[in-house]
């Protein structure tokens, strides 16, 4: 132990160096506070307030209408978190705020952060319940289903759907490039909410069309999003429901955390329904927070099943190895996994 | 990129490898997950009923009462998460979970994880309306003080007390090494809730004796944790109020985790009394989650200074440049910071 300050502080370092610490229990325990800091972030509009350039702790109080009791260490928080940046023209976006909680970008995700801000926060509140009883703990508790509810009221529906383009997109990326595309033509993406993955796809891929699968409720979302690409020429919405009508066919179908809203009956009739659609020698993406297999790593993967307990009655996540059983059991011929960006991997399985 | 499966995947890493990622947001922005499991996993007792031993899922299910559909994917995100182990016996705490998250131990720190579950999870689920109007959001907003509230209720001030223990045990362990103790024969510890430092200190420096100081109500939590320690002979309860009362006398005094919970008056009017009663050469230890003096990279600190916005109706935390200035201010010859555990720094001033 070192004595920076020169007044002879003696240090014993022989005792208690390797006695177990409560720290990292403390970090985790209280681990919400950064999240939640964030997601009143994104709720306030900072980042899309500092989109047109750095502004001065005052400048950004004044626009987002806060008290200045909180306000500096809000934004101090946000730096030392690595969502701002600050020198001595003020604060700033990071590359990836400035790409993603920008509102007036076509990359915006913040959806997914609306969500989680109105409704997963306070819904995880009762997860204790939700283990205790095997139970939704969302709106479900006050009549109807998850997707009924959300698909219910056009603004629920399209904060959710442009939720969905926010835990997409770092997937989308990496299934862009990650995947042999120039082996096929058309790409249908089942579930397809606003259309992120397409979107990816058919703009790193001039060869690529096709387009996605939803319910009738979720078309002029997806159009909008799409034109809002200028993608329309090659991507189409196909109306429907996944359970009661036929899906479309094309040389390769995806489905992108969609498995994972349903128990296994469900789930397994899905993958059936994929491999009748496609052509021979089609390929069918599935992309979810893939568990490792041994189920010890993949925090997030495991974290994302309780969130369906949370929110699905009968939703889970799952292993590859799982996913791959089920693949075989449909009858595709190979299939493998693959790592995609943070806690996401796709299951591909070739007819 | 290699292609494992011999599928031959192909990928195209010049396209998208280094531009922004969301995947750092979704983290962060979901952080709260993780963090929920860990506060229900301390609620339904989990590293209390494996004190005696692993468990198989089985069993542990039923031992908590879990419904079976969450509580795998909720045994396995603990695993992941670092708070359980996992083999072929089945679950097992860690060292760190065993020593603080086992009720039944005196080293038990889950207050501190019952009140964030209880208490502060809900209420910063209304940050946004703090930071607009700069006002607490506990039950503050129903009536009454924090300490007010807080104190009211045994059980509550118990639950409190016992969440100070928590917050307090990694720094009091790393002051009982840090600092010259050898150079001194008596410590007062202010604000001593249950009296974690005095207990740490005295446990392992034979020659000191003290206690703590502390609203009169806190007698009994105290005598009781120090009786359960063995230290009884050496440490004494000293009762009163350090904005009404003087304080007790003593080579060395400590204000942990109080100095936070008050606006710059009251910080300042508590650091001038600490200085009344130290002899000379006595020394005051302040300890906090003292930021960084960039405000830049102890993002704990900052959130925990948030934390006093939803909980005070005036505390903030400060940079070790802060709080020296006002040693200063009140006559302290000299000071130093020196990093403690985790995000927590101790300010020593000497008289």
């Amino acid at each position: 132990m070192t004595d920076p300050q020169g007044t002879g502080t003696i240090s014993t370092p022989e005792a208690g160096e390797h006695d177990p610490a409560p720290d990292q229990l403390l970090q985790l325990g209280l681990a919400f506070w950064g999240s939640k800091t964030l997601l009143s972030a994104v709720e306030l509009g900072v980042f899309s307030e500092l989109a047109g350039g750095p502004l001065t702790t005052a400048e950004l109080t004044t626009r987002l209408g806060l008290h200045p009791r909180g306000a500096r260490d809000f934004f101090d928080a946000l730096v030392a978190l690595g969502m701002l940046t600050r020198d001595d023209d003020g604060y700033h976006n990071t590359p990836e705020t400035a790409a993603f909680l920008d509102r007036s970008k076509p990359s915006y995700i913040g959806g997914m952060f609306d969500m989680a801000n109105d409704r997963l926060y306070p819904f995880w509140g009762s997860l204790t319940e939700g283990l205790r009883t095997g139970s939704p703990q969302n709106e479900v508790k006050t009549g109807g289903t998850f997707f009924e509810v959300e698909y219910q009221d056009p603004a629920q529906l399209r904060l959710f759907l442009q939720a969905m383009t926010g835990v997409s997109m770092g997937a989308a990326r990496r299934i862009a490039v990650e995947f042999p595309w120039h082996r096929y033509r058309t790409v249908i993406d089942i579930g397809c909410a606003q259309g992120c993955l397409p979107v990816q796809l058919a703009g790193r891929h001039g060869h690529l069309s096709g387009g996605g699968f939803d319910l009738p409720l979720v078309a002029p979302v997806f159009d909008e999003y799409v034109a809002a690409n200028g993608l329309t020429d090659r991507l189409r919405f196909h109306p429907g429901d996944f359970f009661t009508d036929p899906l479309p066919s094309a040389d390769v179908l995806v489905m992108g955390h969609i498995l994972h809203d349903w128990d296994l009956s469900e789930k397994k009739a899905l993958i059936a329904k994929a491999y009748d659609a496609l052509p021979d020698d089609g390929a069918l993406i599935i992309y979810d927070a893939v568990i490792d297999d041994q189920r010890r790593t993949n925090a997030f993967g495991l974290l994302m099943s309780l969130n369906m307990l949370i929110e699905t009655p009968g939703g889970f996540d799952y292993t590859g190895g799982d996913c791959r059983g089920w693949l075989d059991e449909a009858g595709f011929r190979s299939s493998y996994v693959k790592p995609l960006a943070g806690p996401d991997s796709m299951v591909v399985g070739i007819k």
